[in-house]
């Protein structure tokens, strides 16, 4: 990944997820590779940016509220959200919607 | 910074910065430290989270739209603001306004 997400005019939404990784890979790289892969598949899916140094920013944009749910209800989505106390120390996850974008 | 920023409940406001940088530092490093610790002071500024590998992304939170508003405005940050094509290659300023937010 070496530019930003090219999403659509405002409005549509965006997750910020933060974290903070625990020592050691258990599983993380492949889990997390397949996730964003069947994440990318997922109606409503605009867009994915990640970067991590002391802390990681992930921040993927999706096209309704409606969209972010049926993600965060899916079934492999569910599997590895109960593996997380093993690959983050701490996380936050942030909904938002985004009104307005600009850039070069 | 090794932890998520600490917002208050939502709604509040995130800024979304995802750049791709020029080569060589042209006094990035000295600006960017200049410039959190002044937005940091601002009215209405709530936190702060920033990552870099392939791109960069950086979120401020906020407190209101307003808030977002007088420190895009602030003579500073102005100036820094015109050094953009010196330092990013592209970017992407995404405005959005927090409606959820949980973690652990």
């Amino acid at each position: 990944m070496s530019h930003s997400a090219a999403t659509p005019a405002p409005p549509y939404y965006a997750v910020i997820f933060t974290s903070v990784r625990t020592d050691g890979d258990h599983g993380y790289a492949e889990e997390a590779r397949r996730i964003l892969e069947l994440a990318s598949n997922q109606p409503g899916f605009l867009g994915f940016e990640s970067a991590r140094q002391d802390i990681g920013i992930s921040v993927s944009y999706w096209a309704s509220l409606e969209a972010i749910q049926a993600w965060k209800a899916h079934a492999e989505h569910r599997r590895v959200q109960q593996r997380a106390k093993d690959w983050y120390r701490s996380f936050r996850v942030r909904i938002c919607r985004v009104e307005r974008e600009y850039g070069f």
